[in-house]
């Protein structure tokens, strides 16, 4: 008798996005003629670049004749994309190579499967509050009981203290939800960390390309010994508005593969190639233009924008006594709700009374209640009208 | 100190595609002046039909446009695609809901992924050969020990005997390698014997549209009582030349969610939502493409042209006195070495002698050792060159 996976069982709820959907869907469903204004998930909304389209229409018509036609493509991308992002990560001073860089159908499923080539065994550190894919994945590979949480709170300014002991550890910046950065010198104490402890860092840098201050670091690859210790994945979702084009990336550098912990990069190559058939050779010839000078200018153009968004939102909510975070260098601003109220009852309250959708901070973690994440990803339009809109609030 | 995951260390070799590859390159580099003629791969090779790649360009142009741009579409797919789905399967007297159909980047990931819903200690059947990715995937997740092999013979007409116990049994039909197609008869034993034993059975119809005879089933939802006991995963790849554009779905009926097995359905949606972020929306305008009357009418074309080579290389090969199977439903043909000669001697003489590189049986498992798979994915010229050029094998 065909039994089911029971590590299923111990998730928390469901999905935070789709909880968030069905609520909204509901009000919508009691509420037809009002219109619903979005801070909540992190979805692109401005269409793709000019040179990005020009490469995407490129892909398609490149399937068009019998000339330039091409199948099944090598599981970790093309060659040249893997080479203009080894470029990329070279104008950071990071020496990548192109063999380094496994090509995917974005940050998500290689967040969510990086996990998979160790072993149950290993305790994982998470930040708290986090995206929820890093402990919904390692649940249900049953790790439940494996994992530690790193609180991200007001008082360390939104980044962690060292674990204790752990094994495998995720750390995103620019962070999401919180939009903290963290400095260099706070990734190399992880680094550090994680060179002496044997431990193996996850770098989620999908936001990277919001950073303003030239400082900060958008790849951990600048930061000293982290190709030692440092699995990092990224993404063109947010970067060239390729959320529903699919195309991200992780860097497994050579330098894992030591006599401790066996052949990563061979490791994460033989689960993608066993589990994975390649991104979308449409949407890779999309990215190679996103990567090239008028690309990389044009994405440029639409992140600003966003990062004005960020502004307009955080000036806003600050003017309406809230207090926020973030929003700086990041897509996201972390306000706390008013009075300790918890994150699902000022979300309803946020809805009921303003007509806005954000996202329930609770929902990231423990350390996460009493916040709410609102996301810059809209028309400028809208985001003002929003943050008028919570003038409504009965506070 | 983070160890990695010890199952891989269990995988036989490489992946078989991979070292097709890797002996094909090494013979190019040593031969660089020669023509290689390719019957390997299951790659398709033809440009994409008119209609699918208007489809195509349609889903590149609505994200050049603010009015039409969508980020994040649903993990499980855009719902027009999954009703047009569903109505193809009701064109085959299938009665399938398109809340169960589930969209995603194609067969071999989901093929990969459907294991992971099930528990580690549950004993699982596969053909004997079969696609490596089934034996693969459940290796890597921990099920080495529990695999049964089902051998697929000359003797049993390549369709295999039942399980003596299984809980999860893997079928492909039109199957790959071996080209041989299950009658309803036979498909019927196993959806019986799933139900008798609370089995559940995963097939594999990704070659479904390959298959001419109308008494043969395209999809095992044709057989009574298979809705209760099977999963069927499917594809673009080879019905509309998707290959390297990525979309493929998954029927998890909601008559699988029982007392017995628990919500099947919502198992794979959330496996689903938490580690994918859905299939590409310029994938999903092509496939819904596909699936008008104009795109399946011009997506015959094509199959009926890999049909036609199919076809020349089965007389070609027999022709030559080499015994060979499949090719009429299927676009593969398992052709046996001759004297028993092992598959990758045969494959080394045939690429040396012939310059053809064609797959080794014994690749696909111990049951495929003394076979070839031919694959009929090529151009006419190309697979007319090849099988005169089997010709000059010093047999």
């Amino acid at each position: 008798m065909a039994r089911i996976n029971e590590n299923y069982d111990k998730l928390q709820g469901g999905y935070l996005f789709q909880e968030v959907a069905r609520r909204t869907k509901r009000f919508q469903e009691q509420n037809p003629g009002v219109e619903i204004l979005k801070l909540g998930i992190g979805n692109t909304v401005l269409p793709l670049a000019p040179k990005v389209a020009e490469g995407l229409r490129k892909g398609v018509e490149d399937l068009c004749s019998i000339e330039t036609y091409a199948g099944y493509g090598d599981e970790q991308g093309n060659s040249e994309l893997r080479a203009a992002l080894a470029r990329r990560y070279a104008k950071r001073g990071a020496s990548i190579d192109p063999l380094e860089i496994l090509v995917s159908d974005g940050a998500k499923p290689d967040s969510g499967n990086i996990q998979s080539i160790f072993r149950i065994e290993n305790v994982v550190a998470i930040q708290n509050p986090a995206y929820p894919v890093y402990v919904d994945t390692n649940v249900i590979a049953g790790r439940g009981d494996k994992i530690i949480y790193m609180p991200c709170t007001e008082e360390n300014r939104f980044f962690p203290e060292l674990p204790n002991k752990a094994d495998l550890i995720y750390i995103c910046s620019p962070n999401n939800p919180t939009g903290g950065v963290a400095t260099k010198k706070q990734l190399k104490f992880f680094v550090d960390y994680a060179i002496d402890n044997k431990a193996v860092l996850i770098f989620d840098a999908a936001y990277g390309a919001f950073i303003r201050s030239d400082s900060l670091p958008r790849t951990i690859y600048e930061v000293d010994g982290a190709k030692e210790c440092v699995i990092e994945i990224n993404s063109f979702s947010k970067y060239a508005g390729f959320t529903g084009v699919r195309l991200g990336w992780t860097v497994v550098p050579f330098e894992l593969n030591s006599a401790e912990f066996g052949k990563i990069n061979a490791l994460w190559d033989r689960r993608q190639t066993t589990f994975f058939n390649g991104a979308s050779n449409i949407a890779q010839a999309g990215g190679l233009a996103a990567l090239t000078e008028q690309g990389e200018e044009e994405c440029q153009w639409t992140i600003d924008y966003y990062m004005k968004n960020a502004s307009i939102i955080k000036t806003g909510v600050e003017g309406l006594g809230f207090k926020a975070f973030g929003g700086e260098n990041a897509p996201y601003i972390w306000m706390k709700t008013p009075n300790r109220m918890p994150s699902w009852s000022f979300f309803d309250k946020l809805l009921n009374e303003a007509h806005v959708v954000a996202t329930p901070g609770s929902g990231f973690g423990s350390c996460g209640e009493y916040y709410m994440r609102l996301s810059a990803f809209g028309i400028r339009e809208n985001i003002e009208k929003a943050v008028e809109a919570m003038q409504n609030l009965n506070l």
